[in-house]
């Protein structure tokens, strides 16, 4: 089978580090066609260049690596150094990355991309803000139908918001790009805190990871320590979420997964829900499903997956 | 120990008739200084009659029955047939109460007995719209001292909203009532659709309450039958949640429920989040918790608890 | 022709105060049934003694004056220091006004007169924050077909605001119950920003008030010494805007206003424009018009029947 | 004195039509530097097409011409066929234009001019939906400092909206990029409803363009008589307002025009008053001011401008 076109949107961040990591493991599986930074955990010129540092990392000299929106379409920028630390991949050791960044914005290389594909060609996966692709879709609505699936990180129902009460922080940070993203009519397969709070870095998968001999596993177990602190003391739990590795996870081996088929909205109204994802979980609404809203996953199988690619960088 | 005094708020809808009835059992716990019907499931004239009904089937003739509002407090009226029937309490034989209705009006009656009572002496109970308390808070700011606590059943979180994604019914149909009692300062334990969709009415639970040799247990079982069918089909579980007697079974047994001191707000600015219980669950805001935010039962227990009480109405 | 039946709702603040000595000075046209202080310009304590001070001033000790709402219905109060002094009339000399405070709650004295009254027949004039006349639409929706029509000052749109830049002070501080007046269907006259702001207090006019040799006269011309210093300085302007007192003007002489019959709905959604009257001033919606919006006025006129007014209570 | 450096972003429209023909006309005052279309008045392939049908009427074949976005950041689109026909320009013989389409985005052609500027260099003239604009400097929000100004057709305050009672349609159409634009930083000049509406087409007015004796002005008289009907029969006056431009007017005339440096900012937050301009023009918050609001014109010193334009087209 051939492998997947895929775009990944992200704004490392540990997780979306891991993410890349996987993602970029497995060339057989995934066409990686570029990979787009956006502001988000970080601002973006720590986040293009953490996305560099991972390509790097996992020996794909060949990525090709785009920066895109430094702010939000309407709100100012919120960032997460208190989960990420001020590198936004704290526990790695930072360096300027061998990775070039390319010229063009990624705005235009996700235009230029897909208005050069077919109809239901290209897999985007964002696991940041949803910025580039909601400014992508505003300057050329026309690739809205090139896209074959959306499978992004944010949102939450029932685990609540991890940023305001309300809302997850990829979907507060950008709420109007996320509302683009959800009305635009193709397929959405969302992996909300309702999924990724059940991926937690528990010790024992974190050991497993540490057992793993090379230099990306090394790493990436390096990273992970630093990242779940802040989350096993907020959330009372034996470890982090681990986010944004979902979306790849999902990709790769679906069948780790379990969604329901429900039509999700995004406030942009009320500052208090703002960015809230309101998922007609019961049906109350006439509105027709348009995500695929993951409720449940095969930890153990996910975290397996991980270690599979971790070692297939080794 | 002296019977703890308290005031009941109700809509009913055969989940408040029920909660009527397992407070009317227990004289000798509950002092019910009176009870007041809001418009919620059904128009104000039924629910002020229903309330009656229940008092007579209690044999309850000393039971003080008060009309209040028949209007939220700013938006329009909505209500729940659907879930109940034209009658609100469909599967019970409906007739002119026995028991008479009193000529004050709710808001009156609750102001005044708040007013001629100590600080932090009279627990409220409300498990409709919150219409008549918020009423009563604005008309005579002086009375929230005098609340001791507000045991009621409403919101959601976990759960998602059951009348719009995002909002439960109570809540929504009066946001403004809600906001005024969540933002008055007295101890708040809320019965959500988190827990109550934990406290269903199984096949087996309704099996015992039929089992029941008296009117009162008869009648309630003939009302579950018809109440659950409508929420069996939407929640595709084996029985509806029976949410307002968590209230009482609250003040009865608190043992046999887990909670978490949140602080809770309601949204009244956003059409698609209007009525959401935005529980700040992870704490990511700094507002002191203002409600114990009820997430655990022990179901079987609470059924247990219920049918001692309809046993004490035989 | 018999005098018109009205009640006063009020929270004054100069203007009020001005407005209420010239609806006491006309008993042959204006029957008041009560006059009801609301908080608003200051606390109710203050509001509903200025009102009792104002009705000795007249030499009206029959007057009956109720003190309603000390909040809104939803937000918390604002009051207005700034315009009016902290006494809310100061340029008058405070004392222990000899006009006893009726026991009875304001609310339930608008509720009571008008279900006691015939439909279509008393006059509402409220000068202040509406939370007495929303909270008795809520408290008995069935006074509604009563009421003969509303005379109120509030709203701006022309002008805009002089609370926010969208909003006008008295529906500011209770728009939730300015939405249930604008909604309730009864037909209402608006004395908003945009002809109050046409009424000034010029020097030419306060001395004409001054050379009226009566106590009442020389009260008012100390009172509005001190009223209009604030305003002179925010707009620039030659005097102050004599907001309230248009509403009994244009019961007295209506000949001296125009307006135009158009929608008006109150908005309580934003926390931006909380509190805009949103006029369909070019009927771009649909919605039938609900509000006479008063745009014009002859102010000489209006000043010359204020000073009538003034001399006939010498 | 060197011509000042312009880009107008429009979307024609017969009053965007002759404000590109006044611009077109002073090439010794105006450096035109592209014009870009956006959808609004109508859909984008109208207004691209429009615009370039202007140039060429205009003579000048070398005017460079963008299509821009078409749809709105955020909302969807709505468009004002009923005031302006359904080519848009209604009144023009339409054809296919001489003058070609940049194949560029009007996005990039805005992005790539400004990063080529130096600082405070370039004057941008909107007359349409803020959207070009605002996706423009999210995509690169280092061009704002390359602004010198935004001199632009929108919003409303005195005169209420004329697309909802709030708001005016440019400013509704696409509210979100009117925040962007209106939060930049960069120095605004305002033609907002306000203004425009005292730039009346008189029948005297009209009959002045129609006595100039040259194709240009035969076109204009020809576009405004279609014009002028819809808003004759909406506001009762004499004549349309010819919105659009006073943009041009103000940067070749501005003593014609007299504001006030207020701050401006748009509601996007309640459905209600979605796209007003929150005008503080009594500056009730402390915020500074952002934008010169025009609330005078000299119109006939105006309209001699006008003609003035017209005959150098002929």
């Amino acid at each position: 089978m051939a492998a997947t076109p895929i775009i990944i949107d992200c704004d490392p961040g540990q997780d979306d580090a891991v993410m890349l990591l996987m993602a970029l493991a497995v060339p057989d599986q995934l066409d990686i066609l570029g990979i787009t930074a956006v502001a988000g955990n970080v601002p973006l010129a720590l986040t293009q260049r953490n996305t560099r540092l991972m390509c790097e990392l996992a020996g794909r000299m060949d990525a090709r690596v785009f920066a895109g929106c430094s702010r939000p379409m309407v709100r100012d920028l919120i960032t997460a150094e208190a989960v990420h630390g001020r590198t936004g991949i704290d526990g790695y050791d930072i360096h300027d990355p061998a990775v070039p960044l390319e010229p063009q914005h990624a705005v235009d290389f996700i235009v230029d991309t897909l208005m050069a594909a077919d109809d239901n060609s290209i897999t985007l996966v964002p696991t940041g803000p949803l910025t580039n692709i909601g400014l992508a879709i505003v300057k050329e609505p026309l690739i809205v139908p090139r896209i074959k699936e959306i499978v992004l990180m944010g949102g939450a129902m029932r685990e609540g918001g991890n940023t305001s009460p309300s809302a997850e922080f990829n979907i507060l940070v950008d709420p109007h790009a996320a509302h683009v993203v959800f009305t635009c009519g193709r397929p959405i397969t969302a992996m909300s805190l309702d999924v990724t709070h059940l991926a937690l870095t528990t010790k024992e998968r974190l050991e497993a990871v540490g057992a793993i001999d090379n230099k990306v596993a090394q790493a990436v177990h390096s990273m992970l320590e630093f990242y779940d602190r802040h989350d096993i003391e907020k959330y009372g739990t034996d470890g982090g979420p681990l986010h944004d590795p979902c979306t790849i996870a999902y990709l790769l081996k679906p069948e780790l997964f379990q969604g329901k088929h429900v039509h999700v909205a995004v406030d942009i109204h009320s500052e208090r829900t703002m960015g809230e994802t309101c998922v007609d979980y019961w049906r109350v609404t006439g509105e027709a499903p348009n995500t695929n809203w993951i409720h449940s996953i095969d930890a153990d199988g996910f975290y397996a997956l991980l270690n599979d690619c971790l070692r297939a960088l080794g």
